[in-house]
């Protein structure tokens, strides 16, 4: 696994997201890594991120696969062009879509894995998919079309 | 439009949701009511609910989506069968598939207006459409196919 998680490449303009800005103190901060082919997210819930007792949340699930989709988005941009991820211009992606399937519920009590993969690059578009495991047990399937972040939207 | 909240009938043991629970003091406490056919809750997002500065964080929202449509799915299941919702035994629903489609990017300064409806009872399947709105422009669609609570997730 590569030692600098993608999201400690993003420039501070793009580091203040609720989950995964490293300069977002009230957020989630959550790191992604390559392991191969495949881009790791691990993430141990708090106690409070219930849905029914001793079971997570739906929404921060969702919002793990979300970050680490647009993180993975982000780091196959530049592995795409051959590029390491401190290098100009930067890349960074939006959710432009996310759909979630809730398999089994998850325990609160394990640490999450968010396993996902490149499945498509098309122009300004990247779609990945992901898996949510809990103790070794998939209980969550994730989809995200990741954007690349328009012009309007760079910070000048 | 109602004067108590959907998540104001849940029973103790469902109240403890991240995204909807009023014993859950970390979380987003959300409120929805029927507004006719509708069914709306208006979120107010904390500065640091940020994606990038100035917009919402896109896990937020499909967060106030989900419990927004699970609590919408449980008050239908009671209008369906015309009790009211603090009537036994309890109807409370879990995400089964969460999609969530980000049209333009949500402004952080504005509240959020949830309008939700009922597409589509199927047995302990209901299916809830949703849009986000701010500043009165439809920012985000979302869809949530809700499951009745089995029976193994319900308290003894």
């Amino acid at each position: 696994m590569s030692k600098k998680a993608f999201q400690d490449y993003y420039p501070d303009y793009f580091s203040h997201c609720y989950g995964c800005g490293r300069l977002n103190d009230h957020g989630l901060q959550i790191k992604s890594y390559w392991d191969g082919d495949e881009a790791v997210m691990i993430f141990r819930p708090k106690p409070y991120h219930t849905a029914i007792p001793g079971f997570v949340y739906g929404g921060l699930i969702a919002s793990l696969i979300d970050c680490h989709s647009t993180g993975v988005a982000s780091a196959a941009a530049y592995r795409e062009e051959g590029r390491d991820m401190d290098t100009d211009p930067p890349f960074r992606y939006l959710t432009a879509s996310l759909h979630v399937d809730y398999l089994h519920p998850t325990p609160i009590d394990e640490s999450l894995e968010v396993r996902a993969t490149v499945k498509e690059i098309k122009g300004r578009k990247i779609v990945v998919s992901s898996t949510l495991s809990a103790g070794g047990q998939i209980c969550v399937r994730g989809e995200v079309v990741a954007a690349q972040v328009p012009e309007y939207l760079m910070p000048e």
